[in-house]
């Protein structure tokens, strides 16, 4: 497989999580993203929204979005599960996944900050958006689990909560917010980062680090 | 069941027709948006990101994120099915409705307009930057199914795709958005508007319309 990526990207940086988790390996093909790699004619055809993840299969199939890979995953590499068995608890990861997923990676991202940049804010209030975007995604996650013993986000192992927390949490470092504000996520990601398939995950570990 | 919504929130649309296509009842509880209902706390206490739709079952769950909503309808109540069986199949719908559901609808919706509106930007450029995530959005969207005969989004009946779709396209005009442009979806949405389950959840059949 190959895994067309950037180490800098979260949503990137969770599918190598999975991979890991999984035991599988993938040549990882980087896009430089700040210098507009991805919106290259040849990256386009296999991925149209020019964004990174995308997954190729050694067979020719051709995956696109975080999620979407990481369910494929879990659906065709059963162990260890990223998902629980029961229904409700299923819904309530993925619920957490989407609150990171939908309503706060993508409202901090590269293309979506370069935009405010071209409709003439300021750098201090670009910082300051991608901020607030993290502090509204973060503090509902730590409510959504608060009540979870833990110690990763649902229970006793990593599930797809914890793929999209950890990167998320770099983002929030990254854009200056004050991540001592949410105790029950530092507990999942001090779980997650005593395991080996999310430290080599991390952004600084890959090979187009800078 | 109850189903916290608003007939605008193109979210609670799709989980609206999920619903109906499951030959589902749900009593609709809605949250004048506009009006910054989705903030009283009580609502918060449910659901602490102050979005809808959220699904109260009537054993006492409580179910966010209208794809996490989704996926546990197709998981409990099979029939008929939002996915297809196959896995990669699986997979390109769920992507397609990402696309709409991550990085379309979230940087457009009406929490992000108003964060807009607070930074000093006008209401036509407020209007321009929904517009634009719309077409960056289903222009993608186009691509993703432009070989998939149909006549819905991928096959004979319709999917999550369609599910975020429909919605979708309802949000871009009333951006203004020449959704001619987009062949293809128009030709999913057309095969979709002749079903009883998307017609019945359309925003202007809903009790809280205006």
């Amino acid at each position: 497989m190959k895994l067309h990526g950037y180490f800098r990207s979260s949503a990137a940086y969770r599918v190598r999580i999975a991979l890991n988790l999984k035991g599988l390996s993938a040549d990882h093909l980087p896009h430089h993203l700040r210098k507009g790699e991805q919106r290259d004619p040849a990256y386009l055809a296999i991925n149209p929204q020019g964004l990174v993840p995308t997954l190729q299969h050694d067979g020719g199939a051709i995956l696109t979005q975080s999620l979407a890979i990481i369910e494929w995953l879990d659906e065709t590499h059963p162990e260890p599960p990223l998902l629980p068995a029961d229904p409700l608890r299923r819904a309530k990861v993925r619920a957490f996944a989407m609150v990171v997923a939908c309503d706060t990676h993508p409202v901090q991202n590269l293309k979506v900050l370069a935009r405010l940049r071209e409709l003439g804010l300021p750098d201090e209030q670009v910082t300051g958006w991608a901020a607030w975007a993290n502090r509204e995604g973060l503090s509902a996650c730590e409510t959504l689990i608060a009540n979870e013993r833990g110690p990763f986000c649902f229970g006793a192992a990593a599930t797809m909560a914890d793929l999209c927390l950890v990167p998320q949490l770099a983002n929030a470092r990254r854009f200056g917010v004050d991540v001592a504000a949410f105790p029950r996520l530092l507990k999942a990601e001090a779980a997650a980062r005593d395991l080996k398939a999310f430290a080599d995950a991390a952004p600084d570990r890959q090979p187009d680090a800078e």
